[in-house]
């Protein structure tokens, strides 16, 4: 099937946001989508935006049986290592089920890493669900290394009250 | 102990450089580091920068043993939840040993809380290795949730050749 990846627009906040829904659906967490379409266009497209993002587009002939010709998208931004470098990091990688199997998710992780390697990017890393299986394998079989397995890597998050007291207990200047 | 926590500046990063070296070797990965003050000074002090970066400070007379008196770092950068929106993550947190004990440590993660909070930030995320048990105590107390744990989630990375390999693949515009 033809597709198209290209830089996202503002216009495309929307789409991003529905298929953002449809991932945390899949993630079995869709009560968890907290941000709307307008803090995608406020964070995303202002100056030093807190992400960048690629979306993935059918022709209007192949579009979905809602009528959606944005099919996927790729949410990123860039991180640093103090080992390594600069790096980049996948947030979101997701593709409408209708159209898996094209090349779409390999196509986006893909622009992704190229334009990753042309800020100098040494890295790219992202996160994924133990039991979410079929994509540790995807990752797995394009060389990725998982290293909560072979280093013991754990993510800890503040939020909430716990990330307020932590603030509030500042020294002051 | 008198200390003072202050943003880092582009003459702080040998500094840092050396206290990313002493932190590395306890981590047990110092063969890992592959950045220098040079590359630190590109990546965090021009347009655009890929990190932030704190320092502790004492006053001379509390000086190190080697002669030290910038003895602790934070360095963090801005991320984005396509759930929760802005975020921060806290790619290091370090003081020298003998100046532990001092709330040092605390001082410097409730400043990037703080920092973090000011812009708008509802999460504050980090990793942190499975044996290291003080460290993942430390923030357990103070509220943290280790996601690996709870959610299951796991860290993926792309380096080296695989990355090329990926970015070779990228679709053609």
């Amino acid at each position: 099937m033809d597709f198209k990846i290209r830089a996202a627009t503002r216009e495309d906040c929307k789409e991003i946001s529905r298929m953002i829904m449809e991932l945390a659906v899949y993630e079995k967490m869709p009560d968890q989508v907290k941000i709307s379409h307008e803090e995608l266009e406020r964070d995303g497209f202002c100056q030093n935006p807190f992400f960048e993002s690629l979306v993935a587009e059918v022709p209007e002939e192949h579009k979905s049986k809602e009528g959606f010709t944005v099919v996927g998208y790729a949410l990123y931004f860039y991180t640093y290592s103090t080992w390594k470098g600069r790096s980049a990091y996948l947030e979101d990688l997701y593709v409408m089920p209708e159209f898996r199997g094209n090349g779409i998710g390999k196509g986006l992780l893909c622009k992704v890493a190229e334009l990753g390697k042309k800020k100098q990017c040494v890295r790219l890393q992202l996160s994924v669900l133990n039991w979410n299986t079929p994509t540790r394998d995807f990752y797995a079989a394009k060389g990725a290394q998982d290293l909560t397995l072979s280093e013991g890597w754990h993510f800890i998050r503040f939020d909430g009250q716990n990330l307020d007291n932590l603030a509030n207990e500042a020294p002051k200047d």
